[in-house]
């Protein structure tokens, strides 16, 4: 197969990481005999260096050109201070509304040879293997009116029966290619808009009966989180509540550095990113962890290519690299040796 | 000093662990001269069965002409299926609403002999210490319009400056007197309301120049209780934030079974009741643990009738009965006996 990806490299140790997948990429190509086209677009910080935009019109027109989009990280200390509009994640909220990618994928799975790196003890995170689905171009993160003076502020959280429903189908779609369970996360004790999303899960359930359904208010999820996560398998929850428990989430493994994430629309177009941020501590050092921007492109693979063996493959590779003993900085802790980005990455390239 | 306080036992342990509590201060009273007066209301669950109302008139009349209120918990499975205005949690809502609490203080702290109990890693919850200060009647759970159709529902997040600048007082005050740092945590990269908050955060810290003062974004905050729990002194924010970190929080040592909370406002008025739930499952049958309602009532000493001796002379015999060894059901765990509510109550009345 050919397919254009759009490569938005971002700030901090965006480049580094996304250079990282590409070359995996390549191999992949190679490999399994496909055409992949790498162009090149900016966004975020470097973007607002360059355009005064954090989401260019150039991006945005790379973007509808290809079939996927590999995005590095945004952000660092540099556009702090910026007004509102001149934020690097202004890009990220763009970019999401405008390609209408509704939903965030963000699997969460114990990986044994870094367990000893996780705050939570070792018999509560080794069964872990979750998928949050989060719902990412609603609900109080665009609803209107939003608007502060300097009296008080409003900020609206809306949800329409499509929006919910078109979320609610993935995350069953995505529980019978798993451990079929959904978990769906509301505050239906306090919210309209939590009643109506639970009035549609449970609509919903009759299409898929072999799949197991729970409700769950978000307070009693953030404890479960942290109390019972292996008990999880899908989780289906509007977008701030999935802000806080997918990011809640990805603590509790210990592998942060190592979490991919897709965000999706029905036709299959997609854009893929790491769940870190953009260190702009590290950046340029050689030091980043590639892991996630890797297993990023194979989530890309995945749901945009529908190439299910080659994802697999970049996973596999990955996996073996850690159980192989191969770690960057971040995540040596108390073992042998650090492996630089590159270094890592070629391990990953042998392995494939 | 002669004081009348409502006790509102509500649903399933509510009444064992207020009776265990009422009986703790009855001691105090006695050791320390003061005059409590204990009379009783109704809420929850068994108020809808008596009254058909949730929060009845007879008891906002009864809290009305008390100087505290000490509340066990509400809800169960038999009033789960009712219409949103007969549920039990809508009488917490509504009490709250109507006394004005607008300040909710839940303190989480490590308890060595307990520890073993915990989800993380013992040297990351060691020296947890902390105060989550949630601002509870505001926000988008009482925010107008808040409405469902069948294509749609929507919620409205509302903050006044004024709203904002007392909880930011409060929390202020609060760590002057504990280790002199305030997290505030707000979305103000999303969210007007958040920025509204942490304007607000950023005037009042001029009054308060011993006070160390950080922001966190929530989802960051999510994280950090679970990596770095230590970190934290006082946190402070909105309604439903504060609904979810500090479940979160209250997870994290292992003693969710010993969480005391205080709503109250400013003239001293407050409403004490323990953060769990009502456990149906074991109701009646003297196996509850009746620690958090018991600190609940030393916050009530605290923060409505300022008897800081008498508070800390109870939190200290709690303390003591732990160290010694003696746990309810709950936390027993593989230590050698589990005692009963009464026998675990009269231990603490033994060390006052
Ligand atoms: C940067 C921010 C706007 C964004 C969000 O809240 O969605 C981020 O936290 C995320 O989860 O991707
Ligand atoms: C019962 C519910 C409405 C309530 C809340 O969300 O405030 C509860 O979770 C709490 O934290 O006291």
């Amino acid at each position: 197969m050919e397919k254009r990806v759009a490569v938005l490299q971002g700030d901090g140790i965006g480049p580094e990481v996304t250079a990282a997948a590409v070359k995996v990429l390549e191999v992949v190509a190679r490999r399994f005999n496909h055409i992949f086209h790498f162009n090149y677009g900016s966004i975020g910080g470097e973007a607002i260096d360059q355009f005064n935009n954090p989401l260019p019109e150039e991006t945005i027109a790379l973007c509808e050109s290809s079939d996927a989009v590999l995005l590095g990280a945004v952000g660092g200390p540099k556009w702090d201070q910026n007004p509102s509009e001149l934020r690097p994640e202004k890009g990220l909220l763009a970019i999401r509304k405008h390609f209408d990618l509704f939903a965030n994928l963000r699997p969460v799975k114990a990986v044994p040879s870094l367990l000893q790196a996780s705050p939570l003890k070792e018999d509560i995170v080794q069964e872990v293997d979750m998928m949050i689905v989060r719902e990412l171009t609603g609900g109080i993160y665009f609803g209107q009116p939003s608007r502060k003076t300097e009296a008080s502020a409003v900020d609206t959280l809306v949800y329409t029966r499509e929006e919910i429903e078109r979320i609610v189908d993935k995350a069953f779609e995505l529980a019978r290619l798993r451990k079929g369970k959904v978990t769906s996360v509301d505050k239906a004790n306090v919210l309209e808009s939590s009643k109506l999303w639970r009035e549609v899960v449970e609509e919903k359930r009759k299409g898929y009966p072999d799949i197991e359904v729970e409700h769950q208010l978000v307070d009693s999820a953030a404890m479960k989180l942290i109390t019972n996560p292996a008990a999880f398998d899908v989780i289906v929850t509007e977008n701030m509540f999935g802000d806080i428990l997918s990011d809640e989430a990805s603590v509790i493994t210990g592998s942060l550095g190592l979490l991919p994430s897709a965000s999706v629309r029905s036709d299959g177009f997609g854009l893929y990113e790491p769940v870190h941020g953009s260190a702009p501590d590290v950046a340029g050092k050689g030091l980043a962890n590639p892991a996630a921007a890797i297993l990023s492109a194979a989530m890309m693979l995945r749901y945009s290519f529908d190439m299910e063996t080659e994802a697999a493959a970049i996973e596999e590779a990955v996996n073996t690299v850690f159980e192989d003993g191969y770690f960057t900085t971040d995540l040596a802790g108390r073992t042998d040796r650090a492996h630089s980005t590159k270094e890592w990455t070629d391990k990953v390239i042998d392995e494939l």
